[in-house]
């Protein structure tokens, strides 16, 4: 099980963070013990949204030799969408089996043509940009739809990391994840 | 309005960005608009508890100056509580206005004798370890007492950066926070 992490300037640090602890869990707690990830982007460090740096693992690797890309959103996503570069890398996502998003992140999905005819989320602010993209936009907190898994605004990202570690791990594993983390939201 | 958030390497990075997506946007969203901080570390580069690297702002810098002090935990807190040389500069905080931590980082607030007299709390598993350093250990989710305020485990992060805003704006400030975030969780 291999995931990557698809950052970029400007990206939004705790929607990261949100999905990034509950999933490695599933490693550090044994349900999981084969799980690898990478935090990849087109150079080797960024910045987040706050100017924090982040060195990367990988610069621009394939995207095809993985079973997940994971992207979340920040103001970044905007100019990203445009980066013909950027885009290009992203697309190398086409054939990788879970694609999912948080915040913001669901516009680089649908900038890369992943969304065509799927339903999907995003921030609450971004509903109408979303829209051309996809063929339905939901108001929900988790859309799936076949191998695509968005969320909503940055918040989402605890309860998206929780609903990844049930998909990969199942239900127990979930729970005794989010028990770890103590969180108490509903989803 | 300054803080120094406290970085070191084997940190849990949901614990830091759990506080920091909902305070910087104190700044952000113009309620707090002198708002400043930096990441502080004993070296320029730091890695979480799964090798993610991030580049802080400032080299142990002198405590003393900022308003706040932000202290995450990790398993790295466990050996940092017996390094000399951080432990030194940690208690350059000592005449710091509001000390502050999540999770274990409570053991290196502990640590540096900043919870004599105090009541406080950590993660759930580690209630034991940080009796020797407080007055009381409380099991609640946020603990407040004069200068020193301590959460729980990693999820409890993104209360207790609600929390700040609170403390540092006011009512609405945090609840516009919350909602810009879309975070559902009871306190």
């Amino acid at each position: 099980m291999q995931i990557a992490y698809i950052l970029f300037d400007n990206v939004t640090l705790l929607d990261l963070a949100g999905i990034y602890d509950p999933v490695s869990r599933l490693r550090t707690l044994g349900f999981v013990p084969d799980l690898k990830w990478d935090l990849c982007a087109m150079d080797e460090t960024i910045m987040d949204g706050y100017h924090l740096a982040i060195n990367v693992d990988k610069v621009a690797p394939a995207l095809s030799g993985y079973d997940m890309i994971i992207v979340p959103g920040g103001l970044g996503t905007r100019s990203m969408m445009r980066d013909r570069q950027f885009m290009q890398w992203l697309r190398s996502a086409a054939g990788v089996r879970w694609k999912v998003s948080v915040c913001t992140g669901s516009l680089l999905l649908g900038a890369a043509g992943f969304l065509e005819g799927r339903r999907a989320t995003t921030h609450f602010e971004q509903y109408d940009t979303l829209q051309p993209f996809c063929k339905e936009v939901v108001r929900e907190r988790i859309v799936e739809d076949f191998d695509v898994i968005t969320a909503g605004a940055v918040a989402s990202s605890l309860d998206l990391g929780l609903y990844l570690c049930e998909k990969l791990a199942g239900p127990k594993a979930r729970e005794a994840v989010r028990q770890r983390m103590d969180y108490r939201a509903e989803q």
